[in-house]
């Protein structure tokens, strides 16, 4: 395949949060890694340009999932009723103890080979992904996503304190194995990048969160983390940083919360107004992870950051979310929105409903998140990255039904899976 | 095969909300339709008999969908996100349009062929249909699913008000018509029985539900609608029967609100005082539709249902619900139980969450919605009908992981569908 070309089928994606743009039967053109455009007819000029016609199938952007932790992918669907007391039990009772297992690196292929293989059939092509402590094993992630097409950052943990263990690095240690891992990703592991990533306040000490500051000022390199995800949670690092206006200050403290290089955090369902002003002003991005916070009784207020601005992307937070496949969230985040206005907002019974629709919660998993890459990714237009995944949704449909194409796509977030994903296309790389 | 014989594999249940009940290997034995008993080994009387072994697979009792609309499957995963400012929309621009192509048959064999068969590689073995005004249709419906084995109540709608030109009945057809269809069904469609369905109060006139209530009493068949789905209806059925305690009075007013025959509420989001008092009084059985609820943004109060001793089964709402898979609205039951306490109930921040846990809800899937059909359903207790399903999860699980009964099936939960569904008996018979 040359590096320019065009493929061609019903081209579906979100310019703003307001709106689908659809282009029925439109061309798609590729030149060097790089969207040239998307067009109802192929302009004159590219004329005689190869082309590959997918015929009525759906043509969107891939997606891009803000958050999720790659060493948790065996238990995947499962751990939702430990007692709900805490999280200190379900990182007690799953994920440490599986988190750990990757020190073999055996171990670590024959997992990660199956969750960079099942990534393939889904519509994500970028992502942000938690690796584990494991310096060696993180590397072999990078490299199998590599192999494979995909682009985004990886990160190895941070975690020097309040862990399991044998699952906790000295402050020393955590300290030289990033560096060294930082060493090792110059020049390799192609479009898949490292980032900074403590886990959160409450497993790394000061001392190794001024030193990762310092990395991160001398790296150049991004940082995620979780933020606010629960009562408990915030309550603890309240006692760990007392005096602090917001838990985003324990990061903000460290050059680690967007003053320095683009950061994600994670859940963010509980912000007081002095985190949401921190966050505005440091431009950070939410990782919404909404199907993970429902099954933990939460509705992050998603509205609330967008009303101020703050940048937001969706994760699917596997394996405290159950599906690698973004678009299965989409209804997650529309649906919870509904709920807690209704809920939490509502004043009247005939009062007109507010939350979040198809179009903006498709923005949120596309452009949205896809902004946080350096390369503009998410969406249709010239200068963004071709990132595209065909669907055939032919399983879904009955021959004596037509549906639209936006029809098609929110029946895609409802019953789509792997089954649909016809093929991918990362960077004008075609990889399934 | 012969009347008596066992099946054998992972038998998982549940006795009562609080917990599974777990036979690793178990032997599953029916007889004449009915289970003997679930037994760790074959017992002695029964040596010799016949047995098919499922190995390693899951067996779960067959599930009951006590809500879900027939005739609405061909747009299922659509229809979301229209303006949420009233149902109106969405009956006008989905439901009725769609229900309205079932006056003709051909059309109708069409699509309810598509249903049944569908339905088929589900968990669900037992039902509660809403079908269409058109008598033939549901006639049609009845047999194409007692062809395939199933058991269950199907419903000719009644609806001479508030309907679509050409979807509406006069009240003398709408009574005529379902003494016909009453006495079509004597001895026809096998274990697919009639149930009295007008669709709700607003698209019944009085003169109607008068009628109907005659004929419920007469024919001693159960009864089906729909009940306090959001606050917009509520009021519209005040305005509509001014002066009742309740919305359940306007049932109950014509002796079609359990006092005569067993009746199931769909929805029951938003319950008074009065409801839930009457309700528990007259034994309604709630058809819980924790998907379909939340993708309008409400979450029913079942933990009050509960503790008011009312009995509650699950529905699917197809197509106001995605799926015909009820295991993938339990998460919906368990998740938006916490989410509701969390929303409108929690105190404190390190307070212990309140909600339905995945027995709770399985439960409420299989022996609670089964409990409303006349033999006893959904448990493998001796004497409940023989009705069974095996689960292959093969697809779902990494060989490098074990993972136990219970874990199996709360992942079969959350990533599981119609390629996991190995066989299916209802009633004794091996319908897949």
């Amino acid at each position: 395949m040359s590096s320019t070309y065009a493929i061609r089928g019903n081209l579906i994606f979100t310019k703003t949060p307001e709106k689908f743009t659809v282009l029925e039967h439109g061309y798609l053109i590729c030149e060097d890694r790089t969207i040239l455009g998307a067009f109802p007819e192929l302009p004159d000029r590219y004329r005689g340009m190869e082309v590959t016609d997918y015929g009525e199938r759906l043509i969107i952007p891939g997606l891009s999932d803000l958050h999720l932790h790659a060493p948790q992918y065996g238990f995947r669907g499962m751990g939702h009723y430990i007692p709900r007391d805490g999280w200190t039990t379900w990182f007690d009772l799953y994920a440490f103890p599986e988190e750990s297992r990757y020190a073999d690196l055996d171990y670590a292929r024959r997992a990660y080979t199956r969750l960079a293989d099942d990534l393939l059939t889904t519509t994500t092509t970028r992502f942000a992904m938690f690796a584990t402590l494991h310096r060696p094993a993180t590397e072999l992630l990078m490299e199998l996503l590599s192999e494979r097409g995909f682009a985004g950052y990886v990160g190895k943990l941070n975690m020097d304190r309040n862990s399991l263990p044998g699952y906790q690095e000295t402050t020393e240690e955590t300290i030289r194995e990033t560096i060294l891992w930082l060493n090792n990703c110059q020049g390799h592991f192609g479009d898949i990048k490292p980032i900074v990533t403590p886990r959160y306040t409450p497993t790394s000490t000061d001392t190794s969160m001024e030193a990762l500051g310092k990395i991160v000022e001398e790296y150049r390199v991004p940082v995620m983390s979780h933020l606010s995800e629960g009562l408990n949670e915030i309550e603890w690092v309240k006692e760990l940083k007392p005096g602090l206006s917001c838990y985003g200050e324990a990061y903000d403290m460290y050059g680690m919360f967007g003053s320095v290089t683009p950061t994600i955090m994670a859940h963010c369902v509980y912000p007081n107004e002095a985190e949401l002003a921190l966050m505005s002003r440091r431009n950070v991005t939410v990782a919404h992870c909404a199907q993970c916070n429902l099954s933990l009784g939460n509705i992050a207020p998603i509205r609330t950051y967008l009303e101020h601005g703050i940048r937001v992307g969706l994760g699917t937070d596997v394996a405290g979310g159950d599906t690698l496949e973004l678009l299965r969230h989409l209804p997650f985040v529309t649906d919870a929105s509904y709920a807690r206005w209704n809920l939490t907002e509502r004043q009247d019974p005939m009062e007109e409903p507010k939350g979040l629709d198809l179009p903006a919660a498709f923005y949120l998993a596309s452009k949205g998140g896809g902004s946080f890459f350096p390369q503009k990714a998410g969406s249709f237009e010239e200068g963004f990255c071709f990132d595209a995944v065909v669907l055939d949704d032919q399983r879904l449909s009955d021959e004596w039904h037509s549906y639209n194409p936006i029809e098609r796509l929110e029946r895609l977030t409802r019953m789509g899976d792997d089954r649909e994903i016809h093929a991918k296309y990362i960077n004008g790389k075609k990889v399934l």
